[in-house]
This record gives structure tokens, sequence and C-alpha cells, in this order.
């Protein structure tokens, strides 16, 4: 996609979100990666959501421009071939990213016996090393009981973003671009580990979520579809849909007692509350239900044709709601316009919409997204390259099922 | 906190969360981060969560360890102290972190015409300049419409964890040191624009979900807390508290089956399927009702204590859902024993626990995390080191309202 990372090789040996989505970051800004998997998949070669044909479009969507080896991990020579990958010589290779069991024959100790200055990115559940996955780390940081109607405090509703697994994969890219910089530096290589569970409590400590807590010794309510602290909800049309209105700074929130005509309603208001909505934010917050009714009221006059156009002729922020299928079909700046997005043909014959990196660099011309590639697709091509194996020992290798090539798949011998 | 990425200085003259975020995550890894404000603070600085006397939690969580300028922009000679600062010369500096309008003084063209490489990385809502911010995003790509119980598809619910804006700060961080890598090999800088609806839009399609509804023409519906294509939800214990259990793979699936005598009644749903549970993760969501009522009433003759012990005991993935409050206080991990942890004093004078990076590097030592600045700090610091303004000529832009001098204000003259 990009060329910034010419020249540094990756090998992932990961599954899932966190550990193939740090090493699709670095892809995308111009990184090699070599992702290897056991030969007919990983765990992750099947998780849903799938195409007609069963290929899992997940799987297509986090390997993307990698290349993919498949080797049997089962077997002692299997295992060699994958260590030789990761610790063969170069001067921006030996990175590892990987969330296999931390000891054993793939930890970092006994990698580093054979490339000292090893970088291993390591993604975990937990820092004590037990199992945890998004999901399970989530309903443990209080979000699923503060998200949904007020009200229903003890009614927890899970998030459909696996945001844990996306902030701990981009934590360990953020990471081993550090690494990599120190390296050069030092000549010393890390052990890096990303706990999910860390990047959770971090992050909720970072909102001043956790000092909230422990300052006032209770926990935030919920507050339904209200922007904690300042102004915001959900607001329907007059034809039925749906917007979020947002109003944090004054400049935000003059723009809407502009375009909706709200100023002798909100100066009343201001007036019996002796408070200045404009100057403090915090009391947009506190006296939501007031303001609420009034712009509800003013909202469900226009169509959302009518009032897009109302605020944003006023700069007011907004957004309109959207299933991804109406997002799809009725804003082309989501996908069908936006210069991210490539249609690519992927190994499950399907071509659809797929992203690119999404920052751009006025350096550099943005490429389209790579596909995904074919299991084993790149086993010889690796094998020969970097390892420098004969074409005869291949054959062996393949025969024997330590490795599977992919070519030979297609046209057996 | 940590020393990797010792020699780099950014600028960051930003406010809200992605841009502030950018930065914190580099400075946690050893960047310097000069902050400039507004005297008196930016949009930013009461945002809530606030602390009993006013100081926002939010600001401090996410400028610790930053160093603190205070300017009025809105004089020319402020204006250009911004620009000297951000422009100054030295090898691994002159990156600028900001969600500012693009055009105008602190356009990266014009900032450029003072520093050919500079690399500015800017966060912005929508692509094409227009206003967004996190809620706005969301709401347009379909995840409201997905989150919460079953048969509610138009009942928006908004997410509490503003994870785009959390993604987009990191998304700008990996840019921002694969373009420092960049400018070491050819000199050359970078304009960097991260719209956050553009972070949006390539996660849904890297997780598949872009795909999924191309190719279907549907959407996907609500599946309230149901881990979607495999099996995982919420079930309550006999004493009221809930988990979360995840069987994703076939080891956590037969794992849960073990820990909670459950073969009998899975093989007698599978004879009757006609499936096999273990080896097909998407029958585990097809039939998940039947599945979840067989595992409800066996979680629910436990208590949360003897229920953990059988699970941990097998190896089962699960969570415990927690408010945040309850996170402090019963689970010792999340914060109290967790070294990421440190307790700070923050400028609101208040104490509280308060993150580092939440990654750990076998090569570096852990260092607490720093106190957020008091506002303007370290004006006169960064006046007199970087742009060599002598002490005669700080008392001047203190006393016209150029600068703020923090130890002036706290002892006037």
């Amino acid at each position: 996609m990009y060329g910034l990372l010419t020249g540094v090789r990756i090998v992932e040996g990961a599954s899932f979100i966190a550990g193939p989505y740090c090493s699709l970051l670095l892809s995308q800004l111009g990184a090699e990666i070599i992702r290897f998997d056991a030969i007919g998949g990983g765990p992750d070669y099947r998780r849903w959501p799938l195409g007609p044909g069963g290929n899992s479009l997940y799987w297509e969507g986090l390997n993307k421009g990698k290349k993919s080896i498949a080797l049997n991990l089962g077997m002692p020579e299997g295992r060699e071939l994958a260590i030789a990958i990761i610790t063969a010589e170069g001067t921006d290779s030996g990175i590892f990213v990987t969330n296999y069991p931390e000891s054993g024959l793939l930890s970092h100790d006994s990698l580093c016996t054979l490339r000292r200055d090893l970088v291993t990115a390591r993604v975990l559940g937990h820092a004590d090393g037990s199992s945890a996955v998004d999901y399970t780390v989530n309903c443990a940081v209080g979000l699923p009981y503060m998200t949904g109607p007020q009200g229903s405090e003890r009614v927890p509703i899970n998030h459909v973003l696996p945001a844990w697994d996306l902030l701990a994969g981009s934590t360990a890219a953020i990471s081993v671009l550090a690494a990599i910089e120190y390296r050069r530096r030092t000549g010393l290589g890390q052990h890096i580990r990303i706990p999910l569970s860390d990047v959770a409590a971090a992050t909720l400590g970072t909102l001043g979520q956790i000092a909230e807590v422990a300052i006032s010794g209770t926990d935030r309510p919920k507050y339904g579809n209200n922007l904690f602290g300042a102004f915001g909800r959900d607001f329907g049309c007059a034809d039925g849909k749906r917007v979020m209105i947002v109003a944090i700074t004054s400049k935000q929130w003059r723009a809407l007692i502009a375009a909706l005509d709200l100023q002798s309603s909100i100066s009343a208001l201001e007036a019996e509350a002796g408070i200045s909505l404009d100057a403090d934010e915090g009391a947009r917050f506190l006296h939501r239900d007031r303001i609420n009714a009034i712009v509800e009221q003013a909202i469900a006059r226009y169509t959302l044709a009518t009032l897009s156009q109302r605020l944003t002729t006023s700069g007011v922020c907004f957004g309109v709601y959207r299933t991804v299928h109406e997002a799809l079909t009725e804003d082309p700046s989501f996908v069908e316009s936006n210069p991210i997005f490539a249609d690519v043909q992927h190994p499950s014959g399907l071509k659809y919409p797929t992203p690119g990196f999404p920052a751009s660099f006025s350096g550099e011309v943005r490429r389209d997204s790579s596909a995904a590639p074919i299991l084993g697709r790149d086993t010889e091509e690796v094998l020969t390259t970097i390892l420098r194996i004969p074409s005869a020992a291949l054959a062996s290798l393949h025969d024997r099922g330590v490795v599977r090539l992919a070519d030979r798949l297609l046209s057996p011998s």
C-alpha cells in the first residue's frame, strides 16, 4: 500500500485479531509479512463472517497482503523451519509477532539463542499468561454496565466491536516500530508483551474513568445514548431517520442553536436555571433532559434531507444512524467513492471492497490493497529465498507432510 | 516510562482524544512531547469526568508526562512562537501532531516553508475536512444497530468507549513512527491525514464486515450478548454474579464441556441435529439457543466462587462482569497490584492510580507514569532552551499576554 517501511520483514505466527492486525498495519506501510500457519489453517481460518463458499471473510480481511506459508508444526522438522524463518539474518528482519504460548520452542528466550537481537511482540490475554479474549476482558472493565438504556444498570450490554483486540494490535505495532528504532541505535532486541487486559485497564485510566471512580467511590451509571459530560444524543426526524448530534465545544453548541432556531427556548431555560449553556459544557449535560426535549421537538419537524442541509450550513457536528447496508448504498463517502477502498478479488473467489491503511501520506502514492493469500501460497518462495532450501529437498518436505506447497496441491504429481 | 524513543521530540497542538492519545503513546515510549494550549486552556480543558475541584480527570489522563506551554494564539506573536517551536531544528524533531484546521497559519504547507522535512500528523473527522467526532462516526457505520437485545433492530445503542478516537490516535502514532523511519532514510517529511471516518470504515472492512454485507446484501442483525459466529454469551450464577463465557476454538469448547459436565446433553443435541459442535464453531452459533439453555442451567447451579474454580481448572475462557468500582475493589490484577499503574499526584491535587504504557519490554525497566503538567508549566523552559529567547524578552511576552509563565502566575510580581 505504502512504501514507508520497505525493507522491514516481520514473521507472524498468530491468529484471530490482535497479532494479525498488528502486522497488517505494518504491512500496509510497506513491511513484508510472512505469516505461517498449520497445514489446513490455524484456529482462525474458519472464523465468521463466511462467504457463500465457506471461506472466512474475517481471515481474508486480516491477512490481506501477507505472504502465507503452511507448515506442520506438529512435526519437529516443521517447527525447525518456523524457527529458522523467524531468526533468519537481515538488518530489519528478526521481528516475530505472535500469540503463541510464552514457553516452549517458540519462546522468546529459545529463539534468542539463534538470533540475539530478536524483537518478539507477543499479544496475550492477561499479563500472568492466563487466557482471555476481547469479550472476556470487556466485561471485566465495566463497559457493559455503562452501555444501553438508563435505569437498566445491572443488565450488561456487550460491545460488538472487538475494540480491545484492535487496540492491542495497534499498541503492538507501535511497540514493534519503537523496538526497531531502539535496536538500530543499541543493537538490542526486546521481548514485548501486550496483554489485552492491560490495554483495557490503561485505556480507561487514560480517559480519566479510573480516577473518576477511585475518587468518587461510585460508578458512572448508564446514560443511554447521551454523550457523557456535554451535549449529545440521538434524535428522530420526521421521516423516521435518526441522527446523532453533538455539542461539546461552545462553537458546536452555538451552531446547533442557530441551525434549529432554538435561541428563545434555550435562553428561557438558561434564565430559569441560572446557567450559561454556552460557556459550561457540563451544564448541557446536567440539564440534558430539558435540552433533549427542546431539540427533539425541533428535529422532529424536519425530514433528514432538510435537517442535514440546515445542520451542515450552520456547521453542526452530527452523524446519521445507518446500518452497514445503508451506509454502503446511501453514503458514497463510506466505501463507494472512498479512495482507501479498492475492489479486490480474494482466495474465496469473491471480489469486494477492500480497505487499505486509513491514513494518507503526502509523500507517497496510495496503492490499492492486495488480496489475501491462498494458504501456503508462498511456502516455496520463502523456503528457497530465505532459507535457501534446494528444490529437491522442498519436494521431499512436501511429500512427507512437513510443509504444503500450494502449486503442488493444485497440480499433484 | 520507557526510553525506546529517547531523542524524538513531538509538538502537539491538539485537543480531545485522538491527537493527544497519539502523542501520549509516543511519550510513554520515551519521546518528548511539547503540548501548546491557549492561555486558560483549550476546548478539552474542562471535559468530563471532573474531580471535586473542577479539574478535568480526562485532560490529566490524556496529557500526563507532556510539557505544557501556554500561548495566546489569537495574537500574531503567539502564533509565531507556536510556529517556531514546531519547526525548530533537530534530528528527530520537526514532528507536529494536530487536529487544527488544515488551512491557515498552522497548515502543513506553510510550516514546510520553515522546515522542509516536517512530519505533520493531522487527525480529522472526515477525509473531506468536514466535522465529525467519535460518536457521529460510530452511528454512521452500523454498530449501534448491531448492539443490544435481539429484536430491537431499529433502536440504536451507542457505544460508551470512544473506540474510533483511540484507534485513530494509535493509527496516527504508527504513522508518525513510520514517517520518522522514512525521513531518516530519505530526508523527506510527510503530511499524514488520519480521518476518524476512514479509520472506522477500514476497521469494519478488515474484520470482514463490509464484505459480509456487500456480498449478502443484508445486514447482520442484533445478536444480544451472543458472540457472533461461535459460542459465547453472558450467564448468571447462583449468587447473581454474571460471567461471559467464550468457546471459539475446539480446545475452549472441550474445556467448557468438561468443566460443566455437559457431555451427555451436548452429545444428545449433536446426535439430534446431526452436527459436530466440537469441529464446527459455526454450528455452535447456529444452535446457540439450545446450547445457551444447557449452559445457563449448568451455571445457575454454582456461585461465582465455585464456578470460577471449575472453569479455571479446566482452562475455560471466561470473564466476570464487573463495574469499574467492582473491578477496583474485587480484582487486584485490574489496578491495585497491576505494575502498569502507579499512584501519581496530578495538578488537580488528587493522587490516583495512573497507568503507563500497556506493554512491557524485556530490555527496559518500566518507570512509573508521570503526572500531567500544570497548564503552561514549561513555557519558560521551552522558550529559553528551544527558541533561545532571553529572560528579559520572556517577561515582556508574559506581561503583554502573549505567553503564560506558570511561575509568574503562582507568584505574580
